[in-house]
Parts: C-alpha cells; structure tokens; sequence
C-alpha cells in the first residue's frame, strides 16, 4: 500500500477500508509517512469527509496508537468531561469533584488555553503549588485512592493525535467533523475512561459557531460511542457570552469555589446540573433526571462536593486553604469596576455581551496565549457581571476588569464596552442549553 | 503575510490576490514555507481551483522565478511545442525540424518518460552519442546558429515550477487544471519562446481521459497566453490508439525518420501537418492554412526537412548516419510478428487499439520507466500496424513486438492481445484531431 492511493482515494471521495486507516495510522506513529503526504491527505479529509465508519474506526485505532490507561481496578464506570473550549468555561473544575462526591469516579485529562479558549490546567495552576502535570501512574493511582484526578495530557496517551493534531493546526485543517471527533475521543478513550461528558459550544465564543455544526458533531460523537462501547453524552450549549461571570484563571477558580458552595452564577449551575444529571442517570446512581438534581444540588448545598475539591487541591500538592482564603491566589494590582453608563434611558437591558471580544480583552490583559509556550498571567481577567437580557439600571455595576497594568486596563476597558451592548428595547435571554443527545 | 492565511482563503474558495501569489512563489523559490503546508495548499487548489487572473498571474510568477532565456538576436518569433503526453508521440522530432526548415526557429525543451507517457529526450537518446543535455548557453548558442536545438530540462528554468512540481508529484494534486496549465507554461515561457504549440491529449492513452477537460484546459492555455502577450495555440487530439505505429525509443526515431521523407503513418503526418500550419499562419509565414500545408509537405518531400534533422543530430554529438541506417541504434534480439487470428470471420475490422495497454506492454518490454531514474531498454518496443477502423484479413501481421527476452516478449505479447480488438461489423474510425484553439 502506498500513501499516495491513500490521499487518491480520499480525494475522489471514496471511504477507506479498515486496512488503509490501519496503514495510516501505523505510518503517523513510526514517522513512515511524511508530512506532506499527510497534509494533503488531511485537506482532502475536509473536502471529502469521512463516513461513520471509517471515523469510529481511525477513532479506535488513534486510542490504540500508544499507551491506554486502565481503571479496571476502580469499578466499571469511569467519568470523564470535555468541553471544546469556551469562554469563562469552568465546568471542569465544578464538575469533577460533584462528580466524584456523587459516586462517579472521574479521571480528567485536560488542555491549556489557547487562542480565546482558557484551559483548565492554566486555571489549577493559579492555585500555590497545585500539580498538574501528574504521570501516568500518579494519576491512576490518585483515581483509586480518592476517584478523581485532574492532570494535563501525557504524550503517550494517543500519540497519533498528537502528531495529527499538530499538522492540522498548520495547515487549517483542524476544523473537519470526523478529525475533530476522531482527535477528541481517541485521547478519552486513551486515558481509560467510559463514560465521556461531552460539552460542545457553539457561538462568537466558541470554535465552532454555527449551531448545526455543533449538532452535528455531537450526534457523531454519540455514535462513534455507540460503535465503540462506549457511553458518550454530549450536550450542545450557547457560547456567544461567557460562561459564568469571571474569564481568567485566578478568578475563575474563585467563581468555581463559590458554585462549589451553591453560591455560582445561575448558567454555570445549570451547565453542571445538567451535565451532572445525564451522567448520573447513566450510571445507573439516579432513577431519573429530576432525582439526579437533587442529589447534585445536595452535594453542592451540604458542602461535600466542596470538601473533595480540597481532598482533590490537596492531593495534588495545592493549598486547599484557597477555599477560604482565594487571595492566596495571584491577585492582580489593578481591579476596577466598570459602571452602566449615565446617559442612557431609565430602563436598560443587555443586548449583548461578545465572548469573543471579552476572550480578547482578557488575552490584551495577559490571560491567554497568542501561541503555545507562552507564559500567561493567572491573576489577571475580567467578570462581566451581566447576561443578555437582564435588566440594568444607570450607574450599576457591570464589570470588573482585574489588570497588572494601567495601559492593558486601558486596551481590556475598551474591549469590553465594545462587547457589552445596553438597550432601552427588552432583549430575550438567549436558553443555555441548545440540546443533548445520547 | 502568513501561509496559513492562504491555504485558509483557497479552502474557503477565494481568489488569492497578487501579493498573496507573491508571498507563495517567493516562499517556494527561497524554501521559507514548508512543504506540509505547500500541499495542503495544492489540495485546496485541487478542490476550489484557481481563476484566470489568479492562474495566469501565478504563471509569470513562476516563469520568472528562475533564470529566463533571452533569443532577442534570434528573431521576434522563437518556436516550441508541447503534448500532455500520449503513446507513441514523437510529432516532436518531425516537427522541430521542420518548422526550422520553413522559418520558424525552434528552441524545444523536452523531458523524459515517465508511467505510461514516452519522453522527447529518451527516444533522442537511441541515436548514438547525440548529446540531449545542453547546457543554457549551449542551448541558446545552437538555436542561434542553426535555428533549432532540444535539449532536457535546465533545473534554472521555473524553479518555482520545479519544486511544486515534485510535490504535486507525490501528493495526487498533478490534476488540477490551473496548477498543469501553470507549470507547462511557465517553463515554456522561461525558457524564451512565445509561440508554443501545444497538443493536450485526451483518451485512454493520454493523462486527461475525457475530452471536455482537455478542451478545458486547451482553452485556458490560450487564454493565459493572450494574458501574457505570448502566441499559445492550442489542439486537443485523440490518444486512445498510439500515435503513429511505433511505441519505444529507437523504433520511434525510425518512424520519425521516414516521416520526415513523407512516408510517415498518416496520422502522424495529419497532425504535424495541422500544428505546423497553424504555428506557419500564426508567424506569418502562409497566408492560410492551406498554403502553410503545401509548405510544409514540400518540406518534407523535397529532403529539407530530413536534411534540418540531419543537422540537429550533428550538431548535438549524434551520428547522422542514423538515417540511412537505422540499425546503428540499439537493435532488439527478438524481433516477431503478431497475426490477425485466423478463426475470424473474413471480413475484420479493427474495433480498439488501446493505447494504455500498448503501453503497459511497452514498458514491460523496457521501454518506459516506472519511476524517475529508472533505467531504459532504447532497443525494445511494439509496433502496432493497424488502426482503428481499419479492415484486415486473417493471417495479416498486425503487429510487431521488439523484445530482448522471450520472458519479456511473452508478457508484451499478452497486452497486445488484449489491447487490439478484432470486429466482425464494420467499425468507423475516429478523428485524430478533435478541435484547436488560439
């Protein structure tokens, strides 16, 4: 076989039979294949996409590519939780100790930020001395012993994706529906887990901003699952505004205690009951969906999911007296409150508030990066305290931009009164939840 | 600038902009883009094409990113010719000294063979010491003094064409209509010459099989020509049966030998004909068409033209002898006769020569190269006597195998039997020229 047939093939259209993605992938881990052979390849993936078949099928053997992580000693549901990148997007950190306190053992893998997408690791790590960078060893052995463990990739988990995904980044072939899910799963299924939340946003805040395209991802995500035994839920959620109130990293943990404490912003604890409630009843721990709720919001209400975000900051080499105390977090040196202007109507609603212009306001402060490596700033971001379609009233409060510097206030301020909207018309508020499919 | 913006607008389906094509031809001459995203590139290109503008801009871009040749002290009008490459095609070797003879100089860079496709500089090298790799000046010095010369390819000529050439070679993007139209002209055009005859082949035989797209990519030649105030004439003609009888390398000079004394197969004689009394109406050498043929078959008939060939050999080293006698090149050991089966009907009509398997056959013979730098064998070959429509009778030789082993004659011989198809019912012949543009 020849990779030359290969990129033939995919270029008139045909699917590949199981033997062709086998030598692919085969070529992609021993370096057989170069480069620009795959490339070609990958661009006429986007043109001719893949059929079911062939992305369960290149999914399973992407998981299979290197080492694949085994919980078989922890019970048979493992919990796992993605989101493809969103703006204020905390859930993780929510999530998996409510998870874990409600019986679902949870063994996280997650990203750094980039682009205007934060990442949960960045986030852990404004927390003194939090370890995210666990082995693989330290992280299996943390989910046997307290049933949750949050940890940054490891190289060897699914090395085909990782070679994969950093051609498609150069060469503008990341956003194709059957690599996304193929690149998406495969590391999931790579780290031993079975039952995958899958959190797709879409929206200016999103990668992905088209709703059907969201949709559709989730659906292939779903039956990819099916075809590989395993359990993927996904749920399709609006980013065109934030998440939460805070984008940063310091201050999103702080926003993420405070949820832990059913004191969160109202999105955010829908998100993470929802997500939750899908996955209980999955595991077969609630009977239903309104039982599942309760037992979340119990959790969160009688401080238990709380105390195995500790058990989880400690476990990790974190301080968990952030819980009390978040200003043993950076704290940045600037933290001014930006008001509804004066010379507006008496009655004002939100019209608008730009994800993707309050990502860049927080990039402009120095909480994201441009480019991998980057260094970034865990103190700094902005909480935008207002959602489309509140009411607001002259003068009141509607953000507070944290900043280490007057002249990024100064950039970040601006950014932010170009993405909050006010009108004098009442605006709907736009639903969180778009669907969910399983 | 960034490639990445680039293989992004082509994807999406825009049109480059002129700094865009730049930026890529610079980046491809200077090696500052990669290849990985070079192809990624082409294959968008394959998928969401070029324009006019975009093609025909990309096409000075890359004829002037090299070394261009400059016959000024020749004359305003400087001669080439082209064919896509089909089966048995040596019109070149009748036709550069013929043109010589009848005014036009002819300065012809050619290129070896490659798959099924016989090359110019292979077939020139059956003649003993003929010398096919001249230098630039060589080159230029030789069309100076006796108005012709063909030569291999300069790697100064088009480097830009070169390179994605090679690239295009490896990741299935040779068939994008702009891109070939690109790269045939800009090496054309770089190497001094603007009136060029191009023959885009279509059919079994030929690297584009439907018609439409050779008349496509004939049209946009012309057009890309008008652009760049260069004469581009273009024919679109049949290669489903070999061109003429002989396919090989010695066994085609000898053709192109007896051609030249007008004893030639007749439809190697139409066709260089019909390219000769274009390119003579075009230079303004014959009032009209009809006039130009006369020309030219005297020029053929009268010795001249032979006599131009003799010259061209001599002066590139060969020994001219050749045309007196042709055994003074490589001779096959096995040379036999293939007959019409003789438990046909009596009236026989030839109802397909396909010109693929005739190849196919030739290149188990020898005579043609899998890949590049493969070795050649100049002796062996297949001459196929008949056409199709053509009627025979049982017993008649229809073909002629050169081996130099029985292995390999066996093989052939097996092809040839598959590719000649014999009819009872009377079968029309089909027109060698299917239309020309310019």
């Amino acid at each position: 076989m020849k990779m030359a047939e290969l990129i033939q093939n995919k270029k008139i259209g045909k699917a590949h039979t199981k033997a062709e993605l086998q030598y692919l992938v085969e070529g992609i881990v021993n370096n057989s294949i170069p480069d620009y052979q795959l490339s070609a390849w990958l661009m006429a993936v986007y043109f001719q996409n893949m059929n079911l078949e062939e992305t369960a099928y290149i999914t399973k053997l992407m998981t299979y590519s290197g080492d694949v992580l085994d919980f078989s000693d922890v019970g048979p549901i493992i919990g796992d939780k993605h989101s493809t990148g969103g703006v204020g997007d905390k859930t993780t950190l929510v999530f998996v100790p409510l998870m874990a306190a409600c019986g679902i053992p949870m063994a996280k893998l997650s990203g750094r930020g980039l682009g205007f997408s934060g990442g949960t690791i960045d986030k852990l790590e404004a927390i003194p001395n939090f370890n995210a960078t666990l082995s693989s060893s330290q992280f299996q052995e943390q989910v046997k012993k307290i049933k949750m463990a949050i940890s940054a990739q490891s190289q060897s988990l699914a090395p085909a994706d990782g070679k994969l995904y950093a051609l498609r980044d150069v060469t503008q072939t990341v956003d194709s529906m059957p690599l996304i899910a193929a690149s998406v799963l495969s590391k999931k299924f790579a780290s031993g887990t079975n039952l995958i939340i899958l959190d797709v946003k879409c929206g200016v805040g999103a990668f992905m901003e088209e709703p059907h395209k969201a949709i559709q991802l989730a659906k292939l995500m779903v039956e990819i699952g099916n075809r590989l035994n395993k359990h993927v839920l996904t749920v399709v959620t609006d980013m065109n505004q934030p998440l939460g109130f805070a984008v940063g990293n310091a201050i999103e943990v702080k926003e993420a205690i405070d949820t832990l404490q059913g004191k969160g912003p109202a999105d955010l604890i829908e998100l993470t009951l929802s997500l939750g409630s899908l996955a209980l009843v999955k595991a077969k721990l609630a009977a239903n969906t309104s039982q599942a709720k309760t037992m979340l919001e119990n959790c969160l209400n009688n401080g238990k999911a709380l105390d195995y975000f500790a058990k989880l900051i400690e476990y990790q080499g974190g301080n968990p007296k952030v819980i009390e105390n978040p200003k043993l977090m950076p704290q940045a040196k600037i933290i001014k409150t930006l008001k509804v202007p004066d010379n507006l109507a008496q009655n004002i609603w939100i019209e608008d508030v730009n994800g993707k212009l309050i990502a860049i306001a927080a990039k402009a402060l120095g909480a994201g990066r441009e480019k991998k490596g980057d260094k970034i700033n865990l103190a700094v971001g902005i909480e935008v305290l207002v959602k489309i379609g509140q009411k607001v009233s002259k003068n009141e409060p509607f953000a507070i931009i944290y900043a280490d510097s007057d002249t990024a206030f100064a950039i970040a301020q601006d950014y932010v009164f170009q993405a909050v909207k006010f009108s004098c018309e009442i605006i709907k508020s736009p639903p969180l939840i778009i669907d969910s499919y399983e």
